[in-house]
Parts: structure tokens; C-alpha cells; sequence
């Protein structure tokens, strides 16, 4: 006989669980159940007592109140050590439960619906099932509470082997029912929060952002070390991360990803996946060092590392293809940290396996994004959607009388993009799909193209013909002038400033083809 | 007679109810109460009715089961509009219940208690509680869900008035029951995967960082838009935050704070409060662009703003002290877009007031801080300590032939202070307490020199016998010999290179005292 006699299964997520009732009735555990659960079990041919014929009292109100009974709650939170609540339970006939099984209808999905009304969610929202998860959790030590059915087969096997579960198995089962309520609730209040007050009937209008913002995730690992080393760290993922997102990592080789290696890793990966074409981007203190598209990855990767030498040293290097033999064996002539892409050929798995060190990381390419972008400050979070504004030669308007050629029009589209991704002020003068330099994090615009162009200088490009993209609008000619100084002939910027007429004047004067995007991309 | 007949009052937070019990009795509302509260009331000689009286069943198991019962939840979840509910009721003798008034025990403060055993925090989870919050605020639209002590005096007025609550107050009592819920499974759930397992009897083993992570926020405004005009956001504060954190702002004057005023403000705030002399920081893009310690804030301002007068230009200035008219007068006469400082004379606010477009917050100055650093990346978070670390002239290790002279000991602990608040890599010049060039955000550490470098000579200042920081080691002896040809004599670096050697002897070379910390400060 095993230690548990009695169980309650009441599942929204059906997923094995006729299987679990089955496994459960034949190790001699008497069921109880509800509602659907209860009839997929009898159609099972599983037997299966309903609950409102063991508490003797009728499930009413729709269903809003069943297992809302003492008969059920006494049952589960009666500590079976404690002869006081023993007696207690069987003055009143009241039988122990001590494996309680129940999910909770996804209530993000019900909202989730484009006509989903306030009634209906409301009408989603559970309220028997977690006040007995909540009730077995608390009980731990003598219940077990079952809220994730890839639990099932575990505990099966567990009570077959020992006749119960451990203690451990059970502590680890009540803290997941808590994170699992901790969710629900979570979604529920983000969900009622967002609602305008002023139209109760019918589909709310939702605002963007929930008046309390209740966020959960779950730790994909403890971190050596934080940002520094007296700091400490831990990497956790969304509950549902965004598809094509770095949380979607597989690690196929490498030591443990630090703290930065993390950060650098999602700003190189956000970076390529940008683009359309095969690209490479090589990430620094979370600024693209170099970036370069081409035909193929080894070009690609070529033409990034030329920018930069010296800063690409231990850099993080990401591609947005498969990674091929020849590039493998071209990146790892270089000291780096982690190398990403969507996939690798098996060629290149085992060439890069021989260098044990470096991280390998593989990322399902995909467009997807985070709902929203967070920055912590002292005692608060700013929320925001993501920059995802994305522009094609038709968006560009020329503002100068030089008109940009074709050539310098796909050149500018690229630069735009890869200022997008360098922290502000951002600066990035390239040509023919490569970064020539790169001016990033400073507080004046003019210092930002000071060091694009001595950053071109020191790597030997030549910037005649090149173009420049700045994150946002010039707020003086003088940037300009910087940037005519270097032969460079063609601008693209937000434009918007109060002396615009001014900067436009400035590149009409040097010869320069502007065009404005009327989009700023400021990231800090 | 007013719409609501009968109430059920059950809290923790005791703040109030007494009075709210009474009036509601005035009311003609019948009470029904549980343990604590109900005693409390007839003390006070409120006319009160026990639940076990009303549900005829004993309160059992220690007070596990008491309101977990049909006649409880029947009378709160019952639709008054549905003929079959309210059938159902009158079938089982259920009398409905239309304003329930539980507050749940802080959870947070039990466990945040030194020698708080497993048990005595799983005692102190309520399941009643929950449940009959949870069902009072589903069943909105005919019961009112009181959560609050501070909403008691709103509702009986409301009462009063129009004899009943308002469909949008009963709707806003709701969500705020949900957050409330929300927050309290998520601080459970925290603290329950926080455990480490091996140990599940007395005081357990807890872990920096929970398995899952729960977290509120509460907005505090929507913006008008993000970090760029296309990206929407919202500025949330903690449940608690920190004392002397930006989120304890309180804004004086001014235009409604933008998402980047409020990141470099928190830039700003963060520096400004690390330094124990009077201070002023100026902030351009989340990097510190002028630093000054001084003997008052005038001149702490002025030799700030002298540091780089080109990028202050629209910057936000944090004080560390109380702000005097002659200082705002100073100030006032750059164009700023943020003024922060603990305090301001009636006389700087009278000032400060004829620039209405200027943002003025005062922050109550301490050393509070962020439980933890969050950093968001794609389906993902970082969560990191925060950077705590402090240091005196007994923590430095010379490692020159030269040694530092006291000033120069003095000037190293301001440049490296102000090193750790700049992006990385971050060198920073100094003299006097005054900053004389700051290199920020580079992706290779020669680079930061060489900026800084320049930014010093631009501003016209004489490194010679200045001091440099650099917030991480030297990784080749390049960034050495930079600093060495502007004539600095003195630096500060954290040390631990593999280089150390070369870049130690770089230093004897040029005749430069060379102090290490064995500390690093990252901040990207």
C-alpha cells in the first residue's frame, strides 16, 4: 500500500493525465474529480468519485463553487502528525487527500483573443482551482501537489519505487505550485490593470502599459559572477520567450557564458539578426566593433574584422547563417569570447571544437522581439516597447542638392542600421556593406564623429566616397564639417533639429548628399 | 437601506478597521468576522457575527479551515443577476455576502526575519484569505473587495452618498485585490525557490537568486514616449524602493520627466550620492560629462561644468547637497533639461521657479539601494547585485617605484570614484577634485585614454601632475604610455592583467606612481 490513499485531480491542461489517474488508481489511490476531468476519467473507464458526492454538498453557481468545502480543504490541510487536526477531521468524517493534481486555465491565452470581452474574462479566472493548490502546497509535508504535467510520470515512478515521495520531491512540487499561482495572478492583475475604467461592458479598451506590472522568470543559471566580480549574478529567462530571441540559446561548446558575455551576446545577436543579407557583427562592452554583410559568412566576418583589429580582440562574433568550415577556421585565428549563429555545419562543429574555451552558441533565427524593453533605476523600471522601426530606400528623404546614387543609397541604409545598434551618440561611416568606423557612447555628437574618423584613419580605410549615419539629429553644422573634412559624400540622419537649415546649408556647401529618416534611434 | 447588507471583515493590518467596522454597522450592514478582527470588534462593542456561527461549522485545524466553506464562498460568488445562483443560495439556506474586507499578513516581513524557520513561514502563508479575496473581486460586479485601509474612508463616504458603490469602484476594488494577490504568491514564491533543498528543517539555506523571480511594479506615469519618439513606455516603481533612490523624487517644477531624463537623472543621482564632499555631476547620455567635489555647490558646479562645456549643454545636474540661490543663479545660466538635489532654499526655488521648463526634483539623500541591478535582453534577464563597492587610501597597493603623494592619493580616490560610474572602458583625468577629461564608452581601452586625452586639451587644461583612473585593467601597455605623454603622474587601475608586469614597468618607465585596487568597475 503507498502512503497515498487519497488523490483530487482536476486539470485544465489534459496532457497525460488519464494516464497519471490510471497509473495513480492502479497503485490502489481512490480519485476524486471534477467537472470534465472527471468525465474523460469515467470515459476512461477509470473509477473515479466526483467531489460533490464526497463532500455531499452540490457544485453550484455554474461550477464557481465545488471544491470550496471543508470536506476538500480539511482534508488536504490537516497536518496528519498533529492528532488534534486528526481528531478534528474525524469528528466531522471529513477523509485526508494527499495528492492533489490541478492546473490553471492559461488565462493569458483567454485575454489574448482580439474579442475577448471583460465578462469572459472574468469569467476565466479560477478560483476553486487555486485555493486547493495553494492549500496542498502549504501542506507539504504530508500532500503533494501536482500543477505541471511533466511531473506525471516522475512521480509515478517515484511512489512505485519508495511506495511515496520524498520529502524533497514534495517541497520541490509546493514551490512550483507557488511560482505556478505567483504566474496566474501575476497575468491576472496585468491583464485588469491595463483596462480603461471608463468602458466596463463589452471588449475593454486595454492600455499598453498595466498599472502594476507583474513580471515572472525562471533562473536558466546561478552566474560566476555578476558584471564585476564582487557582484553577484544570475541569467533567467521569460516564461515565454520571444521566438529568435538569445534566451533560445542551445550552448554547443565552451565554458559557462559569464555575465557581459551574456549582455555582448544579445547585442551582437539583435545586431545581425537585423539584417537580411549574410552578416557579421563583432560586439565590444556591448557595441558593435565592427559589422560587415557580403555574399557569405567568411566575407562577411572579414570585412567586420577590419574595422577594428584591436577592439575585435576577445570580442563576441555573431552571423545570422550557418556557419560554414572556412569561416569557422578564419574566426578562430582570432582570441573571442562567443561565436553565434542560427546553425553550423558539422565541418565547422568540429574544427570548432578544438578550441575548447570558446562559447558556441546556436539561436533559431527569427524576427521575433520582447514585448517590452526594461531598464532598471534606482527604485523603479522604465518599460518600453522595443525600437523595431525599420525603413527601405523609399522612406529616405534627400534634403540636399546632391541627390545620393544608387550605390550610396544601399550603402546609407546600411550604416542607418548599424547606428541603430551603437550606443548613443552613435556615428558609423562605412561603404559597400562595411563598417569603416565607428563613433560610440559619447555625450557630444561632434566627439562621436571625431572618433569614427580617427577610428577609420587608424584602420587604414580611405572615407573618400564613403557614407555616415548619425542616431539623431545634428544639433550643429559642426558634425558635418567633421565629416566632410574625411571626403565622406553622402549623410543619412533623423534630421528634426532647430538649426537643421543650418546643418543642410553645411553639406550643401561641401558637396554632400543628405537625407533625412525622420525616425531617431537613440540606445543607451 | 443601502446595497450592501452584509460584510465580512477578516485583516492582518488591523490600521482603521475598527472605525470602518463601526460606520459599515451604522450602515446597517451586518458583520460577519474570524478570529483577531472579530474579537477587536466586539471589544469595541460592534455588533459582530463569528464565521463558524454563520457557516454552522466549526473553525477547525488551528484556524487552517474557517471561511473555506460553500456558505462563505456561495454568498460571495453567487451572480445577484442569475434567477438559477440565486435559487441555488435560498435551496441551501446561503445568505449573500456584498463586501469582503481581508488584508493579507506581509509574507515579506516574516521571512525577511533572521531566524525565521521554514515553518514558521509556511504557518504564516493564508490560504482563507486569498480565496475569498480572489472571489470577492471576481464576483466584482455585486461585491465589493476591500484591500486596502486606505480606500475605508472613500468607501463609506461613497456609501453615504449614493448608497452603494459606483460600478467603476467596485471594478478598481478589484484589481486592486488581484495585484494584491499577485504580489503576495509571488513574494511566497520567491522566497520558496530561494531554498536550498538539502536543508528543509529549521532556519533554511537561502540562495542570492530565487529559481523564479517575481516582481511588481506599480506606474507611476505614463510617458509621452520612450528612449525614441516611435517607442511607447511607462515608468514603474517598486513596491518599496530604496531610501535615497530617484524613484523617492518628488518634482517641484517643470515639464513632465521623459524616459531619457529619467535614465540620466538615475545616472546622474546614483554618482552625485556616492561622493561625500559636496558634488556636482552633470550627466549627457547616461555618462557623467563634468564631476566636481568642492567645499560648496557653486564651486562644485563651475568646476564641473568647466570639464566639458560643449556636451553639458542640455544635461542633467545632480547635487549632493542642499542647492543655495547662487548656485541655481550659476546654473540657470546653461541651458539644462534636469536639476536634482536633496534640497533647495526657498530663495533657489524662488530662482529656479522664472525657468518654468526646467524639471526640479528633490530626492531625500541615503545610501539606500537597489535590492538588485536588472538588465534585459532578448527573452531574458539579467539580475546582478548591485555595485557596492567602496574604498579608502588603506585599500591601495602601490606597485611603483614612485609612490602617490598624499594630494595625488586624494586625487586618485576622485577620478576612480567617478571612473565607476562612467560606461566602459572609462578612463578618467583628474586633479583637485575636478574631473579634466573622461573617456567613455569605448570598445578598446587606448581608445578611452586617447578620448579623454583630447576631451582635456579641448577644455584647455594642463594634465600635467594630474591623476588617471581606468575602471578595468590595462590589458597591453599602450593606455599606459597615452596617459604618460599628456605628463599625468599618478594612476589608479584595479591591476590583474597578465600584463601587469609590462604595464607596471610602462609606468616605472615614465616615472608615474601606480596604485591597484583589485577591484573592477564595469558599467555598461
Amino acid at each position: 500500500m503507498v502512503g497515498i490513499k487519497r488523490a483530487l485531480i482536476s486539470v485544465s491542461d489534459k496532457t497525460g493525465v488519464v494516464d497519471f489517474a490510471r497509473q495513480l488508481a492502479q497503485l490502489g489511490v481512490e480519485l476524486l474529480s471534477t467537472g470534465g476531468t472527471a468525465s474523460l476519467l469515467a470515459k476512461e473507464n477509470i473509477a473515479v468519485t466526483e467531489v460533490a458526492d464526497h463532500t455531499g454538498f452540490p457544485e453550484m453557481l455554474d461550477g464557481r463553487v465545488k471544491t470550496l468545502h471543508p470536506k476538500i480543504h480539511g482534508g488536504i490541510l490537516a497536518r496528519r502528525d498533529n492528532a488534534k487536526h486528526m481528531n478534528q477531521l474525524a469528528a466531522q468524517a471529513i477523509g485526508t487527500i494527499d495528492l492533489v493534481c490541478v492546473n490553471l486555465y492559461p488565462f493569458a491565452a483567454t485575454v489574448a483573443k482580439q474579442d475577448c470581452t471583460l465578462e469572459d474574462a472574468i469569467e476565466n479566472i479560477d478560483i476553486g482551482g487555486p485555493a486547493m493548490v495553494r492549500s496542498a502546497a502549504k501542506n507539504w509535508r504530508d500532500v503533494a501537489i501536482v500543477t505541471d504535467s511533466n511531473d506525471y510520470a516522475a512521480i509515478i515512478d517515484e511512489i512505485r519505487k519508495q511506495s511515496d515521495l520524498s520529502e524533497q520531491t514534495r517541497f520541490n512540487l509546493a514551490r512550483k505550485a507557488f511560482a505556478h499561482t505567483a504566474q496566474y495572478d501575476g497575468m491576472i492583475a496585468n491583464y485588469l490593470t491595463r483596462i480603461d475604467d471608463k468602458n466596463l461592458s463589452g471588449i475593454p479598451d486595454l492600455q499598453t502599459f498595466s498599472q502594476q506590472y507583474n513580471q515572472s522568470w525562471l533562473k536558466i543559471q546561478d552566474l560566476r559572477y555578476g558584471e564585476n566580480p564582487h557582484q553577484q549574478a544570475a541569467f533567467y529567462r521569460d516564461l515565454q520567450p520571444a521566438e529568435g530571441s538569445l534566451a533560445k540559446y542551445q550552448q554547443l561548446q565552451g565554458k559557462e557564458l559569464s555575465y557581459n558575455n551574456i549582455a555582448d551576446a544579445d547585442a551582437a545577436w539583435e545586431t545581425v539578426k537585423s539584417f537580411t543579407q549574410p552578416a557579421c557583427v563583432i560586439v565590444k562592452h556591448a557595441n558593435p566593433c565592427g559589422v560587415a554583410i557580403a555574399s557569405d559568412t567568411l566575407t562577411a566576418y572579414q570585412l567586420a574584422l577590419a574595422t577594428d583589429t584591436t577592439s575585435a580582440f576577445g570580442g563576441i562574433i555573431a552571423f545570422n547563417r550557418e556557419v560554414d568550415a572556412a569561416t569557422v577556421e578564419a574566426v578562430t585565428g582570432q582570441f573571442l569570447e562567443v561565436l553565434l549563429a542560427p546553425a553550423f555545419t558539422d565541418e565547422a562543429k568540429v574544427i570548432i571544437a578544438a578550441k575548447k574555451n570558446v562559447r558556441v552558441l546556436e539561436i533559431p533565427l527569427s524576427a521575433g522581439a520582447n514585448q517590452f524593453e526594461l531598464k532598471r533605476v534606482g527604485g523603479g523600471l522604465l518599460v518600453q516597447t522595443p525600437d523595431r522601426h525599420y525603413i527601405d530606400a523609399g522612406d529616405l528623404k534627400v534634403v540636399t542638392a546632391r541627390v545620393p546614387s544608387e550605390q550610396e543609397i544601399k550603402d546609407l541604409l546600411f550604416v542607418w542600421n548599424v547606428a541603430k545598434y551603437v550606443k548613443s551618440n552613435a556615428i558609423v561611416f562605412g561603404k559597400n556593406g562595411q563598417t569603416y568606423g565607428i563613433g560610440a557612447g559619447q555625450m557630444s555628437r561632434v566627439d562621436s564623429t571625431r572618433i569614427a574618423a580617427r577610428k577609420a584613419q587608424d584602420a587604414g580605410f580611405k572615407l573618400n566616397g564613403a557614407c555616415a549615419a548619425s542616431d539623431a539629429f545634428f544639433p550643429f553644422r559642426d558634425g558635418v564639417d567633421v565629416i566632410a573634412a574625411q571626403g565622406i559624400k553622402a549623410i543619412i540622419q533623423p534630421g528634426g533639429s532647430v538649426r537643421d537649415e543650418e546643418v543642410i546649408a553645411a553639406a550643401n556647401e561641401h558637396g554632400i548628399a543628405m537625407v533625412v529618416t525622420g525616425v531617431r534611434h537613440f540606445r543607451h
